[in-house]
């Protein structure tokens, strides 16, 4: 923002679904010159149900595809009567979650609305500091900042705020029961699924080797992951957040943590945890390294799988490529890198009676995560 | 049975639950006298539901705890009507697929009334091998019989069959919906299982780590194993065995293996199959060996999590401990045995770009499988 301010931002949720893409470029292209001029522009999409899980835009005309209009006001999550009487009147979109702004409108914008997230937001990006593709912001002063949507902080209340219709289809994949509408409802499957006498239902198996079997089910969402399976009434989708939160309630591990690790050199996964050993799954990038490292509690061996990792253990350093494998004692001091041009692939099995991420100490590190605190390898 | 014709057996279904022992004891003794004599005599449970999924007997008058009865009449999973008139009638007792008989009488039975079974099933056992504790029907003949119930084959022909009320409770486990009845109805969990606003359910997770969430079910199963995940109906659990049928049809692997793979000398499972690796965990038990054997296609990483094993790669023998490993190079030949006390537990991490359990060559192996067929280790 004090580099350019002028530059434009295109904020987009990971989560929706557009499929015309030239539509969707079109009505960006269209919000260039407002946003220019100084609006901060929203996109619209043209309701096709009264659906209470949206938020809504009023406009003061009839929309139309490609031409920027004053935001009246926005009506969140609205009740279905009130939905449905939106849906009739035909001057309402659903926000998108979409916008485009320069640098220097939405500065203002959180100046003028939300001023107490300028000096902490500040300071976390000041302090921020760049880890391979990542650029990691400060965690001090960005724990510090009060958790609040962009939507109710700033968009709610600014007055230079306008919308653009998307001109195409476009879906929130925002839970299951949207998934299972926008595969065009009835019984919908992914990966290794039987559903036999089963209605309106989505069943996915995204585990390899876990064969997911309905029987006689209506209305439900099944999904199998590899730290979990659920199983809700589609109608509920939406309570999974309840469920997460509840889940960390419990200190459930796997609300905190996800079941593949990414990290600057590349990621793990666990394919196996028991009661004195564990066996994960390690891909190193090419060029890429882990810490220099050692481990109060457990030993590890390393095998390599595909690719030729560089491998340190003590004073010794060797090479290590397809069907090799190296052990690491308990305590001693070692790395694993990858010095070639294709990924490491290795399989890691700990033994000790404690294996947890946080058993590392680290001496050395080409992102510098040593004076970070917590479980990082 | 021509070496102690006179001896009595007594076959017991696997799934059945009787909590008192003393009592099922008491009711089996008052049959032994009556086996003697010639009798095949089955036992019988009080009903306490108008139950259409299990068989019911007809005895002449009102069963008397610890007596033998002349069995009337057998009646296959009735309709509801016909169970409830039944049940009413107090004359009939369940099947609970519990016999005791002489093996004389036996032979003679299925003589009389199956006699295309004995000649295949006495050349199976004639020509059958010992294998630790199991006895190994011979496959051939074995396979030629005809797949028919003891039930249909011979008791509901013969007619010295008595019945006697075993004088406690008693369950069929055969079903999930079975499972969660006895284990008090509502919303039964076993394992790291969250239930949000269900009802009448039951949830299993079966996978460490691998945590079943429910949101708003009603009357379901829904059981999470390594291999599989089942949701039904609770009123659908015995369709179970329709679904089994149909994975078979398709060919779907789990429906014909399972993921605990029992041997002579113990047991392994699979942790992880991906391209060109395997994860395993292997158990050895004390005094056992694997056969002497070499693979195509694989090379194998043993590394021991606890117990002591004897590693044989070439000609190169030796021992290995927690948190020792072993490299067996593709083409080498190899044994693992268990010289200790205790389980050997290891890890075995193959890599390859084929890893069927049928790339194995055996040399020797003191299980006798050598002239075998098919995948064996």
């Amino acid at each position: 923002a004090t580099e350019r301010p002028e530059a434009l931002l295109l904020v987009m949720p990971t989560d929706h679904a557009i499929p015309d893409v030239d539509a969707f470029r079109a009505a960006v292209a269209a919000g260039v010159p407002r946003a220019v001029a100084g609006q901060i522009v929203t996109f619209g999409v043209r309701p096709d149900r009264p659906e209470t899980g949206y938020g809504w835009i009023e406009v003061r005309g009839a929309p139309v595809d490609g031409v920027a209009q004053r935001v009246e006001r926005f009506v969140e999550k609205p009740e279905l009567a009130r939905a449905e009487a939106m849906l009739a009147e035909g001057r309402y979109l659903w926000n998108a979650g979409i916008f485009l702004v320069s640098a220097k409108t939405l500065v203002a914008a959180v100046t003028a609305h939300a001023p107490d997230l300028i000096e902490p937001v500040g300071e976390a990006v000041a302090e921020a500091r760049g880890d391979l593709d990542f650029l990691r912001l400060s965690e001090g002063p960005w724990s510090g900042v009060r958790d609040i949507s962009i939507d109710f902080a700033v968009m709610e209340k600014a007055a230079n705020i306008e919308v653009i219709p998307l001109g195409t289809a476009w879906s929130d994949l925002g839970d299951w029961n949207a998934v299972w509408r926008e595969n065009g409802g009835g019984i919908v499957t992914q990966g290794a699924v039987t559903a036999i006498d089963c209605e309106g239902s989505l069943l996915r198996s995204e585990v390899g080797g876990q064969h997911v079997v309905g029987i006689g089910l209506q209305d439900l969402v099944v999904v199998a992951m590899p730290d979990a399976v659920l199983v809700a009434d589609r109608a509920r989708s939406q309570d999974v957040k309840t469920a997460v939160a509840q889940l960390k309630a419990k200190a459930v591990r796997q609300a905190e943590v996800f079941p593949r690790d990414h990290r600057p050199w590349g990621w793990f996964e666990t394919l196996a945890l028991a009661d004195r050993f564990q066996v994960k799954r390690i891909v190193v990038k090419p060029g890429a390294a882990l810490s220099l490292q050692s481990h109060v509690h457990r030993a590890e061996h390393w095998i390599v799988v595909s690719g030729t990792a560089q491998v340190t253990v003590g004073e010794d350093v060797k090479l290590l490529t397809e069907n090799q494998s190296v052990y690491v004692p308990l305590g001693a001091v070692h790395r694993l890198a990858n010095p070639g041009k294709v990924p490491v692939v290795l399989i890691e099995v700990q033994t000790g009676a404690y294996l947890g991420e946080d058993d590392i100490i680290r001496y050395e590190d080409i992102y510098a995560r040593g004076d970070e605190q917590g479980p990082k390898r």
